[in-house]
């Protein structure tokens, strides 16, 4: 290796060390797009020790409370000792303006624990890019010795599935709703949750609550049990983030299907298989951001307007584009 | 240009020509995967003469009478003394094997008129495959001369996307239902078709028909109209493929339709955006398609094992990839 990424590997060896103010730094070359730092930032992910949290996806949309159960649930892991690392994901089009100070202050107890850190989203037009910036900010957390990382969402877009193809868990936050509401929940995303949380069973709402969770519970019994998974999940259960009941009962699921998932080897070979897809999709995305370098660019917007003006075929001019890509 | 695409040249002229047995073989050439085949392709495609035809897509779940529908129409217009090209787009899962002789078979008529050209869909496992070689059929149908080129799927997975993004017109085939079963046509299906024709709207269904003529006319007056439409569209209309009623009428209103597109440049607008994104996608698919060459696909399957088996970073494993690709 050469000298040239000496910085990169000291910056791992601080972030390795617990170092907090590295850590940030490291997120940050992490998601700049410059050619330098990324070149930096792929010697830095290389050079990071192989440590394990347990990665908890969370989805909820705007209203179910979402920054209040994290503050709760993550005040009661580091009550018990663990570090915890809050991620976002999210399409820009779900973030206004100041969403790092919004984070902080939805979040303030939390974030003023020094067991605790709370990262908000990077704020990129593209899905995509947000996804592969967080996925590389969890690696940093978990070679920094977080215990839990919990990634969160709200659910717009595809933005549940690129969640829960960098979690160990998924758990939907829900809120207490009617029957006919219930409906709304897309199946694709009931599919995909390990849990679902149904928040706010306290005060007026907690009849409704009670109701939900059974409604929910018998929607997943309804779902294809999956193979990877141990009798009774997934699971619904009412919590109430503001009175922190149930917090300790999800706490506990979610630990036992993680260590069933463990003993199973089945925990490994979603992570190795999470593993390989990012690897592709690191190679895929790499490759068509050939596309957008200089002089490809340019190249390509010309004729692709010579197509359009009808004096270029598609497939001719497409064909001129990739042999001068070489 | 070069020589050695002397033939391709040649095979260009015979097309456009209007002989019968040189678009089979220039069809055959197009769907060929052997990379020589590929490059005569292009060289082919390049050397074609622009002619429009009205490209119409056609979609329609199996048991709506598909197949009699378009044997009817496809007949239809052969009388009119227009000539009429039947391409398909269906995923693999979708056909049976024998799917040549059963599209022949299927529309018996229609297959013996000497004015008319079915042609399957081609078998290969991939849509974005079977895509790509449909649209440049469609290319070689229009420039042998063909007034209209149907390109019909079954509503299976993202077809109908694809077939929409290559047609001028985009009709949707429904069956008679119960109001209840309206719902189970997608949203975004019904946002994209021009036209809506209700099938089987003879004997004891007429009456149901025309019941589902009026259902579907509401959902569509629900949905934004499109600018660049003229009144009264998206339109349902009932069909009888068996008696004949109302092919007619949905010809002329298919006629009026992109007349005014015609007319407003929309359609010409449309042309060029579909060739725009045409040339996109191809650029893209190969570029991505160097990654399943060797020596590529065996550097990207050994370096993905070692992501996968954690001795890798997938990071670093995929900037180590695309060094090597150049």
């Amino acid at each position: 290796m050469s000298d040239i990424h000496a910085p990169a590997r000291d910056l791992a060896a601080a972030v390795a060390a617990g170092e907090r103010r590295a850590l940030a730094r490291a997120i940050t070359l992490i998601e700049s797009t410059r050619a330098d730092h990324r070149e930096q930032a792929v010697a830095l992910l290389a050079a990071l020790p192989r440590r394990q949290a347990l990665r908890i996806g969370l989805s909820g949309t705007p209203g179910v409370g979402k920054s209040t159960f994290i503050e709760a649930f993550g005040l009661m892991l580091t009550g018990l000792g663990l570090r915890v690392a809050v991620l976002a994901v999210d399409p820009s089009s779900a973030r206004s303006g100041g969403s790092i100070l919004g984070d902080k202050t939805r979040m303030e107890q939390l974030s003023r624990d020094p067991n605790a850190y709370i990262r908000p989203s990077p704020s990129r037009a593209e899905l995509g890019g947000v996804a592969r910036r967080t996925r590389e900010t969890a690696r940093l957390c978990e070679a920094a010795g977080f215990d839990v990382v919990l990634i969160e969402t709200v659910g717009v877009g595809q933005s549940e599935t690129l969640v829960a193809e960098m979690s160990d868990l998924f758990i939907l936050l829900l809120a207490p709703a009617g029957g006919d509401e219930l409906q709304g929940v897309k199946r694709g995303i009931m599919e995909m949750a390990d849990l679902i949380l149904v928040n706010k069973a306290d005060g007026e709402l907690k009849a409704t609550a009670t109701r939900t969770v059974s409604d929910y519970a018998g929607a997943l019994r309804l779902l294809r049990k999956r193979p990877q998974d141990p009798e009774g999940f997934p699971k619904a259960l009412p919590v109430s983030a503001v009175e922190g009941d149930g917090l300790a009962r999800a706490w506990d699921e979610m630990q036992a299907l993680a260590q069933w998932r463990r003993e199973t080897g089945n925990f490994d070979r979603n992570r190795a298989e999470q593993a390989q897809s990012w690897f592709l999709s690191e190679v895929r995305a790499g490759l068509l951001a050939r596309l957008e370098r200089e002089p490809a660019a340019s190249r390509l917007s010309a004729l692709g307007a010579q197509v359009a003006a009808g004096r270029a075929d598609p497939v001719a001019a497409a064909a001129e584009m990739l042999e001068s890509l070489g």
